[in-house]
């Protein structure tokens, strides 16, 4: 298993930071380690006081739930309250965050993180995410989790 | 009261990881005693780093509410508020979970635990459950809540 | 960076339990990945209900800490308020504990896990710990934190 | 009231980084605003995995109380359930840490943020810090809190 090193999470943020103001959008951006550790976070001047954390949700959301959080929303939508149950969990260290802006951080097939966006709209926080990650050379592509409703299939 | 040991979960856990394996899903399973207490939990390669957590939380569910997670599901549609709140309460350690993949553990008419799946699809995770302690002479017949909003009902 | 597949913390969870049989003493035993999470948790006939949570929280301590709990026990000392303050950072999932019975579970100079080991005497779950691991091939050999209570150094 | 940029704030993060480097640490450091949020986060190669959120404690710290951690321990020593109370109120976030490596940002007279350094050895973490800030321009100078028991006098 490879590791992401403070290097490579440093090229990511900066490439988010950059990609957000040409948008024009202040953001923060947070990326993680494959355990959920945080390795970096970063506040634009003029993003909310909470964006820092909430980036940091969406990243930890997307390395240990190993998929990107935009594909918790079904399940999320279908299981209100299961779904808002994983975050009490003993082991949950940060809320699980189904939703836009949250990517997990891919290469060679082998999750080694999470990057989240928060402070554009949620398609904005996405379209960054995504465009960064495509534009570093790191995989995009998740399995699904079974059919709508029934999230908890593995088959990465 | 009988009470459920290590070997007779290790009986469940080892059945359970098989039955999953030759359908190809990589879960988690957790086994409680009467009380909600761990006796034994087990991640597969592969499956996500929360599972054995959920796995767990299942298992507590069957165990101190004394019914599998699924017919509880009932009771959070129609009281959700209500039914969030038991999660809260001074005794509850962990999230109480309406769902598939929670079953009590019953014997000789005498509810001795709780069994948890996590990994693969809701359906999934119910029938490797039910297979399961059907296989080994455990109980599955379990009487009605009765009606609902009346959840409460004793009648094991 | 190497993981921790189930077969070998199952050799682990399989040898402290028999250790500990060896010598009469009824434990718990879990092992983590290097994250912390859950691989495996086992509770013996006649362990306390709590004992495999403790046994789990002495696993996260040394993966998450990257060092046995017994290291951690100077700090604690020297420091009792700030240690406890570690527990409740919001990247910690469990109470990090300053304990015998907690080791780095190391291999070719790579920390993939923790084992965590509870119901016996404090010496004797450090002494099972060590003698399954050492007995397996894993490596029991950690830098000094620097001097006592100045536990922050970073010398592996 | 003047604040502190993103700019301004990794000005201070890089020094730290290198200065830790120059010392052969690997460190974590936090720098957030007078109110005590993230502006920036950043974990070096093979510093542990809680230490990110130690040195945003550290941090934040500085930057609520008004003054550095250190400038804290007496108190702590001389009220310890009062003062690990402060933790526990409903506005504290995070724990507030007396100890070394947290550092007040202040410039002109005024408060603008706090700075955590974790990772070396509590002097080398105190030194990084206050090196870091005296060669930017920042100001160290804090007035004492009075006599011991008497901790909340505001005479900055």
């Amino acid at each position: 298993m490879s590791s992401l090193t403070l290097d490579a999470a440093e090229e990511i943020v900066a490439a988010v930071l950059q990609r957000a103001q040409s948008i024009g959008k202040a953001v923060s951006v947070a990326v993680v380690d494959a355990g959920g550790f945080v390795i970096s976070v970063r506040r634009s001047d003029g993003a909310r006081p909470l964006t820092p954390d909430i980036a940091r949700a969406k990243a930890y959301t997307a390395a240990v739930m190993q998929r990107p959080g935009k594909m918790l929303k079904k399940w999320q939508e279908s299981q209100p309250v299961f779904f808002s149950q994983l975050s009490q969990l003993p082991g949950a260290a940060l809320p699980i965050m189904a939703t836009e802006g949250s990517v997990t951080i891919k290469k060679d097939g082998e999750i080694i993180g999470g990057l989240g966006v928060a402070g554009g709209t949620a398609d904005e926080d996405q379209q960054v995410a995504d465009d960064v990650l495509a534009s570093l050379g790191y995989e995009l592509e998740f399995a699904a989790w079974g059919v709508a409703g029934k999230p908890l299939g593995k088959d990465a």
